[in-house]
């Protein structure tokens, strides 16, 4: 967990490393401290550093065979129910997430011996030896806290993202990948303009359907095992990523109240309907990262999705804080859930 | 360094925290592991979560009085020329420093035994017995690593901030600072935004006029004091933060090749001509921190500015990475040269 990698700053990197792709020698990139096989194609995304030392205690006892930290982020490499699985953190913000998808994808799909990229299923290799990718096989399941506008939820619930919604604007760098020209991101996207967001510019797309199926399955199959008492509650609805944790989700502090230009965001996400599929939904959470995890894994054909623990009410009707004992029993639950659907066979 | 300390989720929170301005009974922010009486005035913000511990062996021996750790934002106090100075790491990008930003200004501005803000100068206090506060006597120079697109900038050279371009979204949640309307920021804005930014949105500040001198000044001096060969190089023009590393400063990787709705961004912010003042300027550097540094800081009174080490060069005419050396050089002068300008009598 502790082993001090610096990559760059180190002595890997010299006038030879191409800015545009850093990579060293010892095919690090630059900001992951790990190489491709280092890396299982199924992984657990955490916001806070010191949360991945946290899902290592659920993974396979001795089954840790590569841990490293550089920067906000630090990686180990196990295994759960006896498959391949990374936990990685990624610090905060769509940022981080955009630096930590395109590493992935280097890591993945590069070749760094041959330094080329990977030939993927249905294209023709370069060489005919050459197994192609599978951009599927490529996993991620965010588990994180969060807040909620909503006052159906509760602190201590798990929110499940189908929608995302982008209020950073990370991923207005890339282009917009096909699902997000369906009618019902289209609508969700509609809806979102409607409100004052409409004066920042947002973005919408959605989580992959089977991780958002397979984490609901993964909670109701937790829930068969135990008391009524015990039961986890969860909640699936559209996830709203900020670019801050204040200004930027409505919370207005000190001299900069009266000075937000949003300043009624979360009312507003709060009484949100969107039709979808004639099933209404409403937002279900805010949070930092899940907006660019789910639009860039849509770019490159990976599977994501997010679980979340509630911990800050800020609805209408009710504002409250979780106590240690709902975000540590919250937390347990959506770690597990999320290593139960990411390994599913 | 290493204290282990979570603020939330630990013993300290509960039901009755109030979720739009979480504090611990301790007297903790929600995110950076400290009390007001733990923080100074001059602050030192880095990115990366090891470099705090970097910059603390340059202050005065034996002044380390606290420090502290939660999530990527470590902590110490010391001092530097018998001067109180904090060393702070934010994490990357803009959504984390409006996080600190908010949090400064509560361990600064709140008063946690009144669970009042305190009165500022020039305003009419509700205790006759209080001190007034001076909100410029915060002041925040951030040290980082940065890439450039300029060809008149090489790699080693230390880039000052004088304007600062937010191609990040965080400030659009915030009313602009009166010097936003300025003619020369204005100016600025007008030209970044008949480039392809004008695309995504963006917004122009600039930072604090006497940081940036301070920090001229004290890369002179330094100069002064060594043989040519030694000296620093330095370059002061507009900053510019991206809300990301590869598609959001125009790195094409892998698959999102031929997918950035700016690909041309380094070429576009290299070409830029700023006729500011009737001096010409240009974009000194790119990188993730800066814009929200400014632009808070400027609505909150208190002053700032940044320093980084150029360590990428991605201009039209030359493309390199620099070396570990020219990296450390470059990086132990911005630091000696924060720290002088930080604490100038």
């Amino acid at each position: 967990m502790s082993a001090a990698i610096e990559p760059h700053g180190g002595s890997g990197l010299s006038a030879e490393v191409d800015p545009d792709l850093p990579i060293t020698p010892e095919g690090f990139t630059y900001h992951i401290a790990c190489k491709s096989e280092d890396m299982a194609d199924r992984i657990i995304l955490v916001g806070d550093p010191g949360r991945v030392k946290v899902v290592g205690t659920y993974l396979d006892p001795g089954s840790i065979v590569y841990s490293a930290s550089h920067r906000e982020i630090n990686i180990i490499t196990g295994k759960y129910n006896d498959v391949p699985v990374t936990v990685l953190s990624t610090g905060m913000g769509t940022d981080n997430i955009e630096i930590v998808m395109n590493e992935v994808h280097i890591l993945k799909e590069y070749n760094m011996q041959k330094r080329r990229w990977r030939t993927r299923i249905g294209e023709t290799p370069a060489d005919p030896l050459e197994a192609p990718f599978d951009p599927s096989s490529v996993k991620l399941i965010r588990v994180g806290t969060c807040g909620t506008p909503n006052e159906e939820v509760q602190v201590g619930c798990l929110a499940i993202t189908q929608y995302a919604i982008g209020m950073d604007n990370t991923c207005q760098y890339y282009d917009n990948p096909a699902v997000n020209h369906t009618a019902d991101v289209q609508e969700v996207l509609a809806k979102i303009e409607q409100t004052s967001l409409g004066r920042v510019r947002v973005y919408a797309t959605k989580a992959t359907p089977a991780i958002t199926k397979d984490l609901v399955d993964a909670c109701e199959a937790l829930n068969g095992k135990v008391d009524a008492s015990e039961q986890q509650r969860y909640y699936v609805g559209a996830t709203c990523s900020g670019s801050g944790f204040y200004g930027c989700q409505g919370r207005s502090v000190g001299r900069f109240k009266g000075h937000l230009t949003i300043p009624h965001l979360t009312e507003e996400l709060g009484d949100l309907r969107f039709n979808v599929s004639e099933n209404e939904q409403r937002v279900a959470n805010i949070e930092m990262e899940n907006s660019a995890l789910c639009y860039l894994s849509n770019l490159l054909g990976y599977q994501a999705g997010t679980v979340c623990v509630v911990i800050a009410r800020r609805s209408r009707t009710g504002r409250s804080f979780a106590t240690s004992d709902q975000a540590a029993k919250g937390l347990s639950n959506a770690i597990k859930i999320a290593l139960e659907a990411l390994t599913k066979k």
